[in-house]
């Protein structure tokens, strides 16, 4: 095994946008694509890591950018800006993250036949915005996700299978909200699976997380329990 | 791999009941034991079959019974009126489940300090009234179960892991179940989680499920997807 990185510069517009696409560079020929969306930080070591991760079980991983190349490594006061801004215009942050499906299909090392995409926290709102955009990428999970309806989406088809891994006392995810996701993602024809684990906030996949305000807690058994659940789920679709 | 099996007789004053035990021959020594709950039917080829598949996995699988060895095998009509008055008197229900706990424990070719249990719809409800009973078993897992609270429970410590595999259309275990299950396991103490599938009713995992009218349907997806997840949670229990 040998991992190689690339940088990759793909463009909206005015704004360019740069992500970081990892593969084993000792398997020939293309491979599945999995992108990695980021948290409200923007692009970061912490997706970059994931994007590692995958790479070494035989996938191409893009840990991708929505905030724009020189917002990366920014202040949490603007990357949160950067976060509501999208989260209320959520047409432009769909552009964004299909622009990124698209250059994630363009690589040389992927098969634009097999993509997924996954996401963590903003990213797992992400993840699943793909979804509901209805592209016919092969599945996407949430880790953390924020479960909030973008409002443009309900009257398209969800072609991808989504498996969301969520914490039962997350304070930006109720149970309510879980409940309309599942009723959202019925109604949209979706092939959905929801996570949940008891006594399990927000942020659990992140060792970082400050737990100060009760908010964002690792939880390593959650951590291991949804790494595991989106292994499985990868191999189901790509049949690896 | 040389699957063996024998039947057990145990007693609840005077009612006899009987349990199928299944173990890999081929290993020496106690090995972690997995109690099977059955249906609404009664013990039955199902639950057997699942034993078998527990022995494979180098377990000792243990198909309970908690009607009485007499009523095994009867009528559709019958076993409903003995699975409605044990849901109507569920001290007795898990007087008879703890025996069979203590059974499994009991015998020779089980590790007594690693036990879990597993169970089916009705037998859902019983893996997890045995977590609720406080028993110190390592975990149970629940395939499309009942989540009506005992009453009898509510102030005790629930020591093992739980993981409820739930067909998100369940006309028999709703939503609103589902929320009221999550807060009555994070106050008494579990580590739970609870895997929701989309668009998947009642019976999942059981190919011979009538669908006619809509209670009941096989779900290959979820039934495939619910044993790689239980797969995982007794790996992880037992570290196997």
């Amino acid at each position: 095994m040998a991992i190689a990185t690339r940088l990759i510069d793909y463009r909206d517009n005015a704004r360019g946008f740069e992500g970081m696409l990892a593969w084993d560079d000792t398997i020939e020929g293309p491979r599945p694509g999995v992108l990695v969306a980021h948290t409200i930080r923007g692009r970061s070591g912490f997706e970059e890591d994931k994007a590692g991760r995958l790479a070494q079980m035989g996938y191409a991983g893009f840990a991708i950018d929505v905030y724009g190349k020189d917002e990366i490594g920014g202040e949490f006061d603007d990357c949160r800006r950067m976060m509501e801004g999208l989260r209320d215009d959520r047409e432009t942050l769909q552009r964004r993250l299909l622009l990124a499906v698209e250059t994630l299909r363009g690589q040389p090392e992927v098969d634009a036949s097999r993509v997924a995409a996954i996401g963590y926290c903003f990213g797992g709102l992400c993840a699943l915005d793909i979804a509901r955009s209805g592209d016919a990428l092969a599945g996407v999970v949430s880790f953390h996700g924020l479960f909030d309806a973008p409002g443009n989406t309900a009257c398209n088809r969800i072609r991808a299978r989504i498996l969301a891994l969520h914490g039962w006392d997350d304070p930006l995810a109720t149970p309510e909200q879980a409940v309309a996701l599942g009723a959202e993602l019925t109604a949209m024809g979706a092939d959905w699976q929801l996570h949940c684990y008891g006594n399990v906030r927000h942020a659990f996949t992140n060792p970082a997380a400050d737990p100060s305000t009760g908010v964002t807690v690792y939880n390593a058994d959650a951590d291991r329990r949804s790494w595991a659940a989106a292994k499985y789920f990868l191999s189901e679709l790509f049949d690896t």
